[in-house]
């Protein structure tokens, strides 16, 4: 049995997240699967590297399963993009050790947030962004990204879902950066790991402290308190996307 | 009445192109027309400055029309874009003297076309580029662009429907530039005015030069022969995007 590494790009619009859902709902994974499977002829377990929500993004989603089919990555990944609907696109397959695990193995995965901050809606890049009317003060978003960096418990800024589960929900963002040119504010968070909607949380407080609506001292307050309901809401999926996984 | 001037961006993936077609097909004149006849409650002849094809996009489409109506451009403007779908929006409303015409007193267009020159696809861009897997020649590109530059007769390079109908083909391309930026080639052609099809079918032939799959050489006896049926298939209209008008 071999184990296979995908490398997976996919516009999230038109799919229910990453996960398998119950029947009838349109994943990414569910899709993938099924077409491994056609071509590998057999049952396949495919594990990401985490969820993507309902309309996120990704340009460097990670995937791996185990095959006994003798079929070459190339030629597998040649088979599998000629069939795959045209919103998934496998970049890359390689071939791993047996011990390598998409989700366990995981060292950082980057998120990126992209905002157009501009009066009005543009419908060429609606799609891949939050169009944000009132003018943004970068610096303030920038004074509130810092007190994310490096390592806190972020229950506050996971799902509301998940906030009463118990689980540990102690987190390090090794990078925060917020680059702003012409329109474009680009927001982009590094982590050993991410809380469910942590990263759209996140982005929504600091498009908060952009607006004025919150003081970065409010925010760090926000986070050292660990409530969830006092936090802000997570900004639209659209806006997200799945950059780069390391191992 | 006024004659007012709008500047209109849209993605043109969902609607078949520009021009009011017979009654259900979505269309980006009949989506504009329907709001503004309900904001300004007067029938309204809206004329553009020329059609856009079925899935080609806009940031620079004009059009103008005559209007009784006492609403000022600024509020006429953001109830349209309160009202229309999401892949139009209207950039800017100008009051434009009576002689103004959104066709006629046009000096010069601009289109841009997207090429994406990658072995694979990419989800993320396939909406707004085409796709090109092998390598195109750059250098071979803009010595066949030299050709197009300046005034000719197009005919070879308008829509096979038009060639045969006997009206001037003489146009003239007052700047044709191919810039390369890692993956991407952009191509931009500025003309006073274009042919059905002629910024397609030019890019088309460009994209073959760069295959070498024609000479220089041959897309100069191609424009000099003026025989449509001898020149290059145009290029996918999701590249395309009509990028400004000049008046």
């Amino acid at each position: 049995m071999r184990n296979l590494k995908l490398t997976i790009a996919y516009d999230g619009t038109d799919f229910r997240g990453w996960q398998i859902q119950k029947q009838g709902e349109r994943t990414v994974q569910g899709e993938i699967k099924k077409h491994l499977e056609l071509i590998c002829r057999h049952p396949v377990k495919l594990v990401g590297s985490g969820r993507t929500d309902t309309g996120v993004h990704a340009r460097g989603q990670t995937a791996h399963f185990h095959t006994s089919s003798p079929i070459p990555s190339g030629a597998l990944q040649k088979a599998l993009n000629n069939t795959l609907p045209c919103d998934i696109v496998v970049r890359r397959i390689q071939l791993v050790a047996d011990s390598f695990h998409a989700q366990y193995s995981i060292k950082q995965k980057t998120y990126q947030y992209r905002v157009r901050n501009h009066p009005l809606r543009d419908p060429l890049s609606d799609r891949y962004a939050l169009q944000v009317a009132g003018t943004l003060n970068v610096r303030l978003m920038r004074a509130a990204a810092k007190h994310f960096s490096g390592t806190h418990d972020f229950r506050a800024f996971q799902s509301a879902s998940q906030s009463n589960k118990g689980k540990n929900s102690v987190r390090t963002i090794t990078r925060l950066t917020i680059a702003k040119s012409s329109e474009w504010i680009i927001i982009t968070i590094s982590a050993t790991g991410f809380l469910y909607k942590m990263a759209r949380n996140i982005t929504g407080a600091l498009i908060m402290a952009g607006k004025r609506e919150l003081a970065p001292a409010e925010i760090l307050a926000i986070l050292q308190g660990k409530n969830r309901t006092a936090a802000p809401k997570p900004a639209p999926a659209r806006g997200l996307c799945l950059l780069t996984t390391h191992y």
